[in-house]
């Protein structure tokens, strides 16, 4: 589940990362929205079915952790993942709904060095998460603080 | 766990909202993060202690499922809660911990009727997750679609 080793050098502007596809199963939207996103929409089937969307949907959270899932795997790399302060501009464009298939596509928006650790960088990037249709189901600019490639 | 029955008319521009404190145990921590977020720093303890946060610390999506608890429980209401667009500025501001308790902030920004659907409105919030001795842990500004209230 983790990707190959990679450090701030491998994620240069415009580089893109992909993986997936994850399937959502109802039971899963229903154990992460019982927990922590208890709205009808959510854990409520013949709610949801009457209600705007036509039935269950996953929590944004859920969706959120599962593009996380796909994040670890396939962007992030244990040799030089660090942290991260934060993310931007996170959008929910589609309803994720049971059945569902979910890719990722990760795309290097700026890489910069740290100014004060110089063995750090901080990348921002445009992670998109698609569903069986290619539909962006969600869209969000997360923050990265990587280590740098370490000189011999 | 609801809120009370509040419609959008009841979040006016500088309301405050407040709710908590959840307890986060290890437990917890290691269960979301093992399925989630399998970094070294959420997962492994050993690795955890060795590492810069001297410790086991919670995935920052697993922080966000808990804010998106006491929001759900303290702030949206089942009786006008639609959706969420999405959210801006989110900021992991301080390590949670196995053993913090945290506790919600809701300060409502901007409140605006939908142009398209007008039994609607649009709320825009700066939503704050404190630990135990009142620090920021996380800080976000999430959007919130809700009905207004039925006249009569």
């Amino acid at each position: 589940m983790s990707a190959a080793e990679r450090y701030f050098e491998d994620y240069p502007v415009g580089a893109v990362f992909t993986g997936g596809p994850l399937a959502v199963s109802e039971a899963d939207i229903l154990d992460f929205a019982r927990r922590y996103d208890p709205q009808p929409m959510h854990v409520d089937k013949a709610a949801a079915e009457a209600g705007p969307f036509g039935g269950l949907i996953a929590s944004g959270w859920h969706t959120g952790a599962l593009m996380m899932q796909l994040f670890v795997a396939h962007f992030l790399s244990p040799a030089s993942s660090l942290a991260s302060p934060g993310l931007d501009e996170l959008r929910w464009l589609k309803p994720v709904r049971p059945g569902d298939r979910l890719s990722l596509r990760v795309t290097v928006l700026t890489a910069r060095v740290s100014r004060s650790k110089p063995d750090q960088g901080i990348l921002t990037s445009l992670a998109e998460l698609l569903n069986q249709d290619g539909e962006a189901v969600m869209s969000l600019k997360p923050v990265s603080l990587l280590r740098r490639r370490p000189t011999r």
